[in-house]
Order: structure tokens, then C-alpha cells, then sequence
């Protein structure tokens, strides 16, 4: 069986924000689904996990963009295991037009838990070690972006608290791994947006639930980085737990 | 050329709620998309439009489902206009699976502004009538839902008051439609949206813009239905402008 798998996407109106560019979110939402997809082929979808108990869990995700797809634009998600380690396996991405030309890449790391004991597996031996079939190559591995880098918060500033509501929650009642994006992005101003984002970076670290109270704490870099972290429920007498983590890199405006 | 088209939709896992059917306002972007290429193909799609300074302005959507599109279903979505009026056309919609049974039905009502003047088009006359010639006949306009009702707001409750943000901007700078209606189903508990919605109206009335305020009203009609009204920018002296105004019926429940 082949290693790469390649899904066409389309991008629809409602799609787009004000600029014309697809939304973060909605990219991240054609990511997700071509990584089900392509596992789903191989025997490792979430409908065949569930039955042994098992489910992934999706740790990091990093979009790097050098064009964003726009308004009725087709274009194309391939996506591929790059390696299997113990308790984690990476998988890429690249995004190209219709004519093939790379748009951007995509790097993400994912576990795997058995859903009764909450517990990691160990994805090297799980089904005999199946997973490392679908493992390309060095030369196939064309993912040419940055891994995912650290964060480290020391000032951050409370900039908005919102109660996640009915639209946040996916068919697990979680608060959806792309609604997180959403809501990351919403901090910002029409200014910045217009920009348009370089690269977007996030670090998922807890669930959280309807009706959770979740924080936003920016943390500027440089004029053109800001670091986010998300907390939940923090009171008087708690800092709360993180649930996630990004970095959003706008675009060098050509100014 | 036929008159009424089909297109198939599928409901991916990110796109339903967490009773695992698919969130409203997602099966309301299904119906646009199938809206918006069911008159491009005609020649009246927003493109062709607008370079004759033209625009489709949605007033009115009616969904009302006996059964609603679950995770990873294949459906598909019929499309037709119902009718041509001087400044309103009204367009239907059948959702049914993949085996062609109903699971629901939708009304729309639209009408046609000059871009520049903000003024309403003659429908009937515009292009010299050509929007006529994709009127159904009475036999093929298969709706057996009600029309769109009437609202009367008396004593409606203040229940959220909003900021709209990056995320609600559509590539025209509005807040779009869709957002509303995700928007308005926040406002409900996980009690009621576990019952499902068996129809869903609502009537558009004026746009909104990043950075307005949006107030909800809630004015319960009985156990099973609920209006909402949204009001944008009110203050101390002025009550706003209603934006839109929306009907939700739950399913009655089987205990």
C-alpha cells in the first residue's frame, strides 16, 4: 500500500474570513480529516481503535503557510506517518493548489490512550508494531518546516475569559481540538488579522468541557509573534489548568 | 435545463454536535452552498452578479428535519425556486440519505440588491426575466413544511450580550449568516440540545460588523419552542437595531 495519501479540498465562501483567506480553523479541519482518513485506510481509524478500546489523541499541531488557499479555491492535503516512537508518532502535511505548488506544510504529533485506563499505549508494539509500515522514507518525508518549538510564559496577560458553550463541544463532549484555534484567533484585532498568519502553533495539554470557564493569556514575542495560553476554570485560589498552548505568527506585512 | 439539483453532502466527525448529530448551522451551510451553485449554474451565481453590481441579500431560512444528518452520514441536498416575486424569490431544499428518504425540508427567501444604491431589484423584470424560466411547477415543489411565521416579541429576556469577532466576519465584512444561528444555539443547555431541534427559522434583518455588540433575547413560547431575538449596539438610550430574529423547536422528547 502506498504511504501518501492525497485529498482534495475545496474551499467554500463561508469559509474564507474577511480577507478572502481561509480560516486557520477550517485548514486545521481538512488536516484532521485527511489524517482520519488515511489512518482509517490503514486499519488505525478511530471506529476500528474504539473497539480494542484505544482512541487518538492529538498533542501538536504546526501550519506553516506561504499562501493561504483562498475563496473557491481547490487544492489538495497530502498527508504521511513520518516516524513511531514509543509514546508518540508524528505526522505531516503538505498543502498544494490544484497544479501541485506547494501553498504550506504541516507537522503533527499524536498519542494514543486505551480509553478505559486513560493510560498511553505503546505504539512500537501495539497490533504487532502494524504501525510502522506505513513510516516513509527519508527522501519521501518532504515537510521542510520547523518542528514544533517550546513556550515558555512568565508575563502573560488575562485578555479575555469566555464559558465554552454548545457549539464548542464535539461528539466526545470535548471542546473540539479546532474550536481551540477559533477561539485563539477571536483575540485578535481586524488589523493584525489582515496580516494574514505565517505560522500557527498549538500545544494541546487537557480537555476541557461545556461550560468551563477558559482564559486567554497573550504574551507578545516580537512585533510579529504572540505566544497564547488557555486556562480553565482559574479562581481565586487556583491558576487553573492549562488546557493548550500557541504561537501565532503573522505575516511581514510588505509595507 | 433541469430545474432542480442534487448535491451530496457528508457530515464529517468535526461537524457534529455531541449527540452526535450534525450542528445546524453546518446543515445551513450545506443548504447555501447548494443555493449559491444551484444559481451559479444558471447564471446567477454572486460572481456574475456582482460585476452588474448585484447581490443575493438571504432574508429568510426555515429548516424543519424529522431525522438529522449523523457522523460520517452521506445525504444529499435538492435545490429549486419555489417562486419569483417582485423583490423576493423563494427557494426549497430536501435533505434525504443516501438512499434518497426524506430526513427533512427547508424554505429561503431572498432578495436582490443594486450594490451600489443598497436598493432592491425587480425581480421579475431583471435580465428580462430570465429567473422565471427556473420556477418549478407545483408538482415537482415538494415542501411539505409551514412557511416562515411571525414574530412578536413582549417581555423577551436578556440572556448573553456578545462581542462579534474574527471568526464571525464573512469575505464581505458582515457577520455571516451562518454565525447567527450557531450563535443563537449557544444560548441553549446540554439538556435541550440533547433533545434536538426539529425546526429551526429564522428572519434576517439587518447586517452586523466586527466589533459590534449583540444582545440575545429569549421569549419561551412553550416547553417545546423558543423565539430569539438579536439586537445590535444598545445602550442606555437607544434599544439597537434587531438583527435578526429566530424560532427553535425542539423535538418533543420520548419519556
Amino acid at each position: 500500500m502506498q504511504k501518501i495519501d492525497i485529498y482534495p479540498i475545496y474551499i467554500e465562501p463561508f469559509h474564507v474570513d474577511f480577507t478572502g483567506r481561509v480560516f486557520m480553523g477550517v485548514l486545521g479541519n481538512h488536516l484532521l480529516n485527511a489524517a482520519g482518513n488515511h489512518s482509517q485506510k490503514r486499519g488505525w481509524g478511530i471506529s476500528a481503535l474504539n473497539e480494542n478500546h484505544h482512541t487518538w489523541v492529538l498533542s501538536r499541531l504546526s501550519i506553516e503557510m506561504t499562501e493561504m488557499p483562498r475563496n473557491y479555491q481547490h487544492c489538495q492535503v497530502s498527508t504521511w506517518v513520518e516516524s513511531v516512537m514509543k509514546l508518540f508518532t508524528t505526522r505531516n502535511f503538505a498543502i498544494k493548489d490544484a497544479e501541485g505548488n506547494p501553498m504550506g506544510y504541516a507537522r503533527s504529533v499524536w498519542a494514543m490512550i486505551d480509553t478505559e485506563t486513560r493510560r498511553p499505549c505503546d505504539l512500537v508494539t501495539l497490533y504487532d508494531g502494524d504501525l510502522l509500515n506505513y513510516v516513509v522514507s527519508d527522501e519521501e518525508n518532504v515537510c521542510p518546516i520547523e518542528g514544533h518549538g517550546r513556550f515558555r510564559f512568565r508575563d502573560a496577560q488575562l485578555v479575555r475569559t469566555l464559558t465554552t458553550c454548545y457549539s464548542d463541544i464535539d461528539i466526545n463532549g470535548h471542546v473540539n481540538s479546532i474550536k481551540y484555534i477559533e477561539h485563539i484567533l477571536n483575540l485578535f484585532s481586524r488589523q493584525q488579522m489582515e496580516r494574514g498568519i505565517k505560522r500557527f502553533e498549538i500545544a494541546y495539554k487537557a480537555e476541557s468541557y461545556m461550560g468551563d470557564t477558559l482564559s486567554f493569556y497573550i504574551q507578545p514575542v516580537d512585533d510579529n509573534e504572540i505566544d497564547v495560553e488557555v486556562r480553565k476554570n482559574i479562581s481565586e485560589d487556583s491558576n487553573g489548568d492549562v488546557v493548550c498552548q500557541a504561537k501565532v505568527r503573522f505575516n511581514v506585512s510588505d509595507e
